[in-house]
């Protein structure tokens, strides 16, 4: 019950060089906020290991590629500190746009190969939105750990990257997805989703499974195994399957026979809300 | 005469884990060797504020955009050595290649606006390697002050940038141009000159204070300002000036009204080796 809100750089450095000072280790946990069950695992498991826990909240501009996502991204403030207190977070830093960005950014983060596929390649200059707000995050709160969600696994294979290439001295905790019952991986834009759109929202998790499957079966054909899952979705005319890829889980990059655990990922636009979901997938023995 | 070599991330950041630990500020001089009295000004001013001085000595091969630049950079390691000693460095960090790069970095720091004149337009590719390591050596050092020659001043304000741009927790020191007695701006690619060059190396020395006197003398039309000093350059086949700019101090932008301070820049090949030079210039009154 102690989260104090920080809303300046300088504010939130000066609380956790008292922490630092005092031997104490420091967990961040970045978000956008509209916490949902996915950060909340995330917040539980860095006060499980650390002895300050920081969450931001910040809807980062740089890496939206559409104006009207970025619009729409729901902002739920009040919401989310309440989160925050009652998981016993030590610190919201929540800063403003100016606070993040004085001025437009001369210096970035250029993300090579690793955002050349999935997400990467349908949000141009995403991920390095992302890299550079992380990198600037890392570099404010100097945590002993990082986490982030299995769920952006290509976000997540990135900041590892950022991390061992620019030698950031954190270690990048990455926290199981968290789903709904009938399998919908938990996403801030769910709520975005009517009635009829959250039922059929589920038959991306049912794809990945049914890779999941053929590939546990012993299929090793990733093209073949990616058609016969992608035949799967229902035909409904708000569904879209944007991507469905199989990658390396380590450097993202597409595989064409399966000789040890993939990643298959998945983009599905329901209506006008873009879902995205993934799976490790192991073959046989 | 303390000055132990250390040549991995891990042995450096245990040593200088001893000194934070201790409540010693660290002083980062990144080099890339062949030291001269250059570096000597600014690891004499590291020495004076930082109890303990740490002096990188690696020739970054990602931030040569020619190969033969890369191969003939001189290296000294011995010689280096002894300087250092002799200046009561307490580290020497000179690690291989592998160690910075273990692997070709997916992650690098993109440069805009502030590498698109002056070396930067003729280098490309050069600066945003120089971000990438200086920006590797403040993670693995985390050092309270770095320091850097205003001789390579469009490089220390792409720094200055770096640092602001990724919140890093470090401050800049810019420290003066040292010459020999003529003028020339000492230099590692000094050595590099026969006699005959070195005679005449001086005139881009010659030219910069050429436009510095023009300056404080009243004119104010920098592309006439500019033209009228190139015009002092002896005529002599071996050399070829790259470039003649006059910026803003800040931005590294070109100006074409001088109304206040202005940095003019140049480059000169003279025969095989290229030479940069800078020089602050006021506006009277």
């Amino acid at each position: 019950m102690t989260a104090g809100v920080v809303e300046t750089v300088a504010a939130l450095r000066e609380r956790l060089d008292r922490s630092r000072g005092a031997g104490i280790s420091i967990g961040l946990v970045p978000t956008m906020g509209a916490l949902h069950a996915g950060h909340t695992a995330l917040i539980e498991r860095a006060r499980r290991e650390c002895g300050c826990v920081v969450v931001t909240i910040f809807v980062n501009p740089l890496q939206f590629d559409r104006e009207d996502d970025l619009r729409r991204y729901p902002r739920t403030l009040e919401a989310d500190l309440d989160t925050c207190r009652s998981l016993d977070v030590d610190v919201v830093f929540a800063p403003r746009d100016d606070e993040m960005y004085p001025s437009p950014p001369a210096c970035t983060v250029r993300v090579d190969r690793l955002a050349d596929h999935l997400c990467g390649r349908h949000r141009p200059g995403h991920f390095e939105g992302v890299a550079t707000v992380v990198l600037k995050l890392l570099q404010i709160a100097q945590p002993q750990r990082a986490y982030f969600g299995e769920k952006d696994a290509q976000q997540t294979a990135i900041i590892r990257r950022v991390v061992r290439d620019f030698n950031v001295p954190v270690d990048i905790v990455e926290v199981p997805i968290v789903r709904e019952p009938d399998g919908l991986a938990i996403s801030s834009r769910n709520v975005h989703l009517s009635r009829g759109e959250r039922r059929v929202a589920v038959s991306l998790y049912r794809v990945l499974c049914e890779v999941q499957r053929h590939i546990a079966a012993g299929r090793t054909d990733a093209a073949e195994v990616r058609r016969q899952a992608a035949a799967c979705l229902p035909a409904d005319d708000g569904l879209r399957l944007e991507y469905l890829e199989l990658v390396d889980p380590g450097n993202m990059q597409p595989v064409e026979r399966i000789t040890g655990p993939v990643r298959v990922a998945g983009a599905l636009w329901v209506g006008a809300t873009r879902l995205i979901d993934n799976l490790l997938c192991k073959p046989p023995g």
